[in-house]
């Protein structure tokens, strides 16, 4: 990978914000090519896991909740954020027993990029969980109220296409999801990710 | 679609950061099933596109820019925030030829979707423009610094798989040009959804 373009400056940050979920940074960069000097907002917050949770029937275990970035209910995959140093494929396991009750198979490495790398610090791994069934009650964090679906596999390209599913992180682990499922995405280096994350 | 499962209250709100970019929000609501109280943080800004960018012999264009919240520089498909009022279509034409000097076919929708509901208050929608060719100069805007590379359409699949693109929001409006492309999401109402989008 080669130097990034712009390189931190010493001076000129500053935290305009810190609280239990994120450090909202205002950090100064200089151009390598230009010389210019440009101050980023950047949002640092813990790296996040999406869990494809699917049942032995072939039928994806939802989660429904609060979102107050759209002020709406949003159907999702379960997931959530990372304990510090935790892998992500054993958070994802953790939050989907949480969210949802549910256990199953070894978690499988479905890739992992940057949520938003213009404004957030953090990345999102996608990970699949097959033979999900209930094993336990929920535990959800203090303020989650959480209702469970389950959908058929089948239908959810058509919520994809019709918005029922319109959570970007979410469409693209779905999509990530179907494309491995159908041998059009590899993900083979899943192990090896993982054990580097740290 | 259902009322949200939590609706706002009249006090408890404040603004954390105002700025160019965006507004940091602290906003308070409260459970309809519960009647708790939760203090959510919402960052407010502009809405996005994304632009699938392919010339007449199936290379995409994409361009490649620092990014503070990796650190990084990161190969995106071309796009930006929407003007106020602006149409995304319209918008992702005028961020195409910004960015890179190309343009092409009128746009076609590829759906729209939440950035990330739990934080964000923006969407992004995605749009395709074929048969693009270069027809001006670039014009950046301040502070950007971008270098355009062309990928043959075929070496976008392991080029999600390796990381060389892995900015979230990109592999998501990717993935769903591919399924489009080859037939597996259906996104025929973008006309009628532009139209509504104001």
């Amino acid at each position: 990978m080669s130097d990034p373009s712009w390189t931190p400056e010493a001076e000129g940050d500053a935290t305009l914000e810190d609280n239990w979920l994120f450090r909202l940074r205002r950090e100064r960069f200089r151009s390598r090519a230009s010389g210019k000097v440009h101050d980023y907002y950047v949002l640092r917050l813990a790296d996040a896991v999406n869990v494809v949770a699917i049942t032995a029937d072939r039928r994806l275990v939802l989660v429904r909740q609060f979102r107050a970035g759209s002020g709406r209910d949003s159907l999702e995959t379960p997931g959530g954020l990372l304990n510090t140093g935790e892998d992500p494929l054993a958070a994802g396991a953790r939050e989907l027993l949480e969210e949802t009750g549910y256990a199953g198979s070894p978690p499988r490495w479905l890739g992992k990029v940057w949520s938003n790398p213009s404004l957030l610090s953090s990345r999102i791994t996608t990970i699949l969980i097959e033979d999900a069934r209930p094993v336990a009650s929920t535990a959800f964090d203090d303020h989650e109220e959480l209702t469970i679906e389950q959908v058929p596999e089948a239908a959810i390209p058509s919520m994809i296409e019709d918005g029922r599913i319109d959570h970007a992180l979410v469409v693209q682990g779905l999509l990530a999801w179907m494309a491995w499922r159908d041998g059009r995405l590899r993900f083979d280096r899943g192990e090896e990710s993982s054990a580097t994350i740290g």
